[in-house]
């Protein structure tokens, strides 16, 4: 039997990043959420499907950009279009998070949002499943509550999430008390938290009360709080045009900086083995996929001579790699990458440049 | 004042190559002669282009595949289709040469021959031709007369002629007597020929009268001159009927091993600066192409991001290169090459590895 509580879960997907380090296979109309980049799906399209025996698509919510909404109502034909929200412009997590907060109140004033990226990866959909169902228990007990990664290698790109000594079992159904929020760390302090293991990663997956969340809101950043909770309601006529006027003037902040680390009493879930990848370059796709026995990846055919450790993303074209090693090789109609698999983080810095160019027609 | 014995030039373009190092972009129908690689024009046209100063084109004639014929047609305007002929079968260039001189002798007995490759680059014509015209009128003297490159590396993939020490003067208009002829020889040996001064590259460029080639051939190769001397005149109906019988019986083999190698008193031009390549590879291609400071060259935009020393060849299309070095990237419609610079000579292994897998389709 399905406890009441659980009613009340919502879904708050986010998909208003652009992605640029998926360049050239992501563009302004088609950033890395709508991307197929592991043969499994469209990104956006596989967060739903692993939110689905949790939450009805009625109650799924994406915020995205104008220029993505488009692919995104084509590519989730489950999820209401009207569900599937374009901010009249990026604002960050604080205040995205606030207006599906408001939104879900009209429809629901019980709501229990769950927060997930689109863009990321979780291997095991089940064990995620698991821990999300008790994350949102715990958040219908009225609580802030995280979902975090335990930590695999000394990642100096994500953010932490410190928890007292001895506290945290990944993978266990019981959370944990929040100490603090540590800002993406040197090695050397990364290589600590990871052997320390009371840190996870911080994944950007969270759950909490959609009033409690706007209480939170009002505290934090009372004049953001403020314009959204002057929206009409949500499918009234005058939603929209008061939309546009109000949400530019929302402060630009993160969740993280402007809530969070202010909020005490956060409770954290640590996951263990469920397979997360924030995708956070074509180097972790590759590290997802099958590869051959001298370590190259491909999707598309490839002919590897002499060739190890490469990744090729060439849909529909024999990729021919000669003595080459360790490199990103990724082939679009219009503009080709290739990049050294320890560079690829440095993609975005392409896009950089174009954008320097005006090339705008490759972005 | 033009002297009478210049009239009886006639040029033999030998273009029966795949040139498979050019793979993606040569293809059967579209070999390495009929490309455009260093963004001039098509090899084939250039080298005529190079004659044309010397040869009306109503005397250069062309020797190629059937596969190539409809190219080599459609590109060279100027010459008569008529004199582009497609051999029944390659059988190198013993035979090829001596088809050749028995239809040019049916159009003038007294023609004296020029041989040469279709694929190679000359980037100094005017000094090419000053040379090319000496050993015509060396040829019609009644000479056998080859045009060497004096070596500028210790290259290991070429033949070697060999002349007696101090004879030679590169540029100079005076021949030289050839003292043998060497196959590719190992480094060290290589290097001895450079140091020596008195060794030449084989660059496949030849003259002598039409009559005395024959001559020779039917001392080395009888049965092949044999076959060769029963076809019918150029132009009659049982020429082309007759040539598809014989020509497959003629001997598979080069001139150099066949005729040259057992002829005494072939006379030696030694060129020095006339900018000859026979763009062996994509990597011979680069070495030619202007480049940006970083070393990187290309055809199509190129962004280099920390990428040194390497060549894009993707027209219509952006290449961006991040933190890569010395690669050559070539796209085309259906595949897509990656090889180590100094792996470009490899590029043919791809082309047997697509054959035995009975891609055809890529060939």
């Amino acid at each position: 039997m399905v406890p009441p509580r659980n009613l009340h879960r919502h879904a708050l997907i986010l998909a208003g990043g652009r992605g640029t380090r998926f360049w050239p296979r992501s563009r302004r109309a088609a950033a890395k959420q709508v991307l197929d980049l592991t043969g499994e799906g469209p990104l956006i399209e596989l967060t739903v499907r692993r939110l689905r025996p949790l939450v009805d698509p009625s109650r799924i919510w994406v915020l995205t950009s104008r220029e993505l909404r488009p692919a995104i109502v084509r590519l989730l034909r489950d999820v209401p279009p009207r569900q599937i929200l374009a901010e009249p412009a990026g604002r960050n997590t604080a205040p995205a998070i606030g207006l599906a907060a408001k939104i879900m109140m009209d429809a629901d004033p019980q709501a229990v949002m769950g927060v997930f990226p689109a863009d990321h990866h979780i291997g095991r959909p089940a064990a995620f499943r698991r821990l999300a169902a008790a994350a949102w228990k715990e958040a219908a007990r009225g609580r802030m509550v995280l979902l975090g990664i335990a930590p695999r290698w000394p990642e100096t790109g994500y953010g932490y999430i410190e928890f007292p000594p001895d506290s945290l079992r990944p993978g266990s159904l019981e959370p944990a008390p929040v100490l603090r929020f540590r800002e993406k760390p040197d090695l050397e302090t990364a290589k600590r938290y990871v052997e320390s293991g009371n840190y996870l990663w911080n994944a950007g997956i969270f759950f909490w009360p959609a009033a409690l969340y706007l209480e939170h809101l009002r505290r934090c950043l009372p004049g953001t709080a403020e314009r959204i909770e002057s929206l009409p309601r949500f499918g009234s006529r005058a939603f929209f045009s008061k939309l546009e006027e109000i949400f530019p003037q929302c402060d630009n902040i993160s969740v993280d900086y402007a809530v969070l680390e202010k909020t005490p009493g956060i409770s954290g879930f640590a996951a263990g083995d469920i397979g997360w990848s924030d995708l956070g370059s074509f180097n972790a796709v590759y590290e997802l996929l099958a590869r051959d026995g001298a370590g190259n990846a491909s999707r598309g055919e490839l002919l590897a001579l002499d060739a190890r450790g490469n990744y090729a993303d060439a849909p529909g074209k024999l990729v021919a790699l000669v003595g080459v090693e360790n490199l990103i090789v990724v082939d679009t109609p219009d503009a080709l990458l290739v990049v050294r698999r320890d560079q690829a983080q440095r993609v975005g810095d392409v896009v950089k440049a174009l954008e320097a160019k005006g090339r705008t027609d490759l972005l």
